[in-house]
């Protein structure tokens, strides 16, 4: 028998990469040309952003490839949600260390969970790259907004409630566990891991968001950075207090016993959204948030003063510690 | 003196990211907020390519970085040209292995050399990532094409006659050289490195032949490799005359010298643009071209059967040789 040659870059693309995310009418070239050619509805902009996911730094090489194809869509995802965006299309580009059959099989997972999420949310796939090189993942999400209702980092107005959706810090309490740090029952660490490792973009929060919220943000670097980012960009401060974050039991047990109130908010990876509104709006939005089944909760408020203030059960106030920094940081 | 802490991710985008490239009116939001919002001008279609360029791969890691980030851009306009589109933004994302004064002076020339660029196509850069990691760079370039308008590989039509853009082999050539495997002199490698790292995106011409061509591909895996995705793409096979083939006075000398006439067949990174056209176009498509001041020659023609062949200056026919794949090629 003739051995097989190695599979050509553009065998691996057609096998793996073309293969059936959503198929959407306003995509009428996708994957196999020199670019996707793409229509965007009328009174509507389109939102885009691109993160890239480096093995060792933005998640363990051994790291199950389906729950990677997974988070690798959710977090560029999560920054729509932050726009109010809704999702259309995905590009993707992959440099994988070898193209032998342990990483096609690797390739062949990667997109199951990459092509389930893309498919709940109608996203197609219309293009990118595959390349040899040290294992790394780049996606860019394309979603649309209509004309001038995006939601921006860049205008909390002083006197704004913020709001934080789902819960906090269980993704950086898994990611503890992972490190040695932290010795969770197997129970709870399943239960957090599938935090860090299948975060759910809050899409349908961020559309119902457009008309109620001042500003929003969406956590990937940790609730006291983002929202350093966001006061920042809108000229304003924060007060949080540590006594309305949300938090699940497991995260509330792991501050009882180890006294690290911080941990929520200096951790990262928890891809909720962080949005402020004027207090008329509360009610509303408390009622739009139950319509898509997001629990929201009130965790403090814009001051005029730029600190980033955070008040603890005990009544002492402490400046807000910096969250994860993509270059600094590491796994 | 306290030692300054490391830049963190975004003092870096901040500093050489979000500078000067061309500021046009539909960006409504660039970099800085979760998303760039973008909007397309009524009638037009969104075109998007990704590519992906690994250090050891694709360039050599000691490569000036100027000239780096004009070919990174470069490759990406490449096929934004190949589709008749006209280029308006651009997304970035830099994996650099550390953020030391080192690394942001490369990322400061990187910028120079990919600035210079997006100026002269009004490009601007709207978002992106910086990552650390094993050097890499992903490019997504956006332009816009009216409606029904756009050149693809999978148009050409039996009979067409096909053309190339510019000359062959000259950056095959430099990466000859460079490897050790053919010496040039000085001059004649300076002329044939430009073509190499310094590439030339032939947006006007694509442009020109929006109406005139049946199809079209650019050059960037060699005149074989991408001809034969063309006529896949188009059910169709091919036939060039190797004397037709327009080559610098340099790559005609090697293959005089070595009857390598294989050379400006199989050799990638010319990022010319290959097209089809009928006959009665011929006029009107040399008349564009010269609008355009862009040199192109008739090499070959489109034929039913699926082959492609090359006839060579001694009359004998061969079968066209693959060119570089980004995945199983070195550089």
């Amino acid at each position: 028998m003739k051995p097989q040659p190695a599979p050509s870059e553009f065998d691996l693309i057609r096998h793996y990469m073309a293969a059936d995310t959503a198929q959407r009418s306003d995509v009428t070239l996708g994957i196999g040309d020199d670019c996707a050619l793409l229509d965007i509805p009328a009174g509507q902009q389109l939102a885009v952003s691109m993160d890239t996911l480096v093995a060792g730094r933005h998640f363990i090489p051994t790291v199950d490839p389906i729950t990677l194809g997974h988070k690798a869509l959710a977090v560029n995802l999560s920054d729509l949600a932050a726009m109010g965006a809704t999702p259309a299309w995905a590009t993707l580009s992959l440099t994988l260390p070898a193209a032998d059959t342990a990483w096609q099989t690797w390739l062949g997972q990667f997109m199951v969970g990459f092509r389930a999420l893309a498919q709940h949310y109608q996203v197609q796939l219309v293009g990118g790259d595959t390349t040899r090189g040290p294992l790394s993942i780049t996606v860019q999400v394309h979603g649309f907004v209509p004309q001038g209702q995006a939601l921006r980092r860049d205008t909390a107005v002083v006197g704004d409630q913020i709001y934080v959706s789902g819960t906090l810090g269980d993704a950086g309490l898994a990611l503890l566990h992972q490190k040695g740090q932290n010795i969770l029952t197997e129970t709870v660490y399943t239960l957090v891991a599938e935090r860090l490792n299948r975060p759910t973009p809050r899409i349908a929060l961020g559309q119902a968001l457009r008309s109620l919220a001042n500003a929003a943000i969406d956590i990937s670097d940790g609730l006291g950075a983002d929202i350093s980012h966001l006061c920042t960009a809108s000229g304003v401060g924060a007060q949080l207090q540590a006594q309305q974050l949300p938090l699940t039991p497991a995260v509330q047990t792991y501050i009882d016993q180890t006294a690290d109130w911080a941990l929520p908010v200096t951790t990262g990876d928890d891809y909720e959204l962080v949005f402020t509104l004027p207090r008329a709006h509360q009610h509303l939005v408390l009622q739009a948030a139950r319509s898509v089944a997001v629990p929201i909760h009130c965790i403090g408020h814009i001051t005029a003063e730029p600190e980033l203030q955070i008040q603890l059960p005990d009544g002492s106030i402490q400046p807000l510690g910096a969250g994860y920094d993509h270059f600094n940081g590491t796994l």
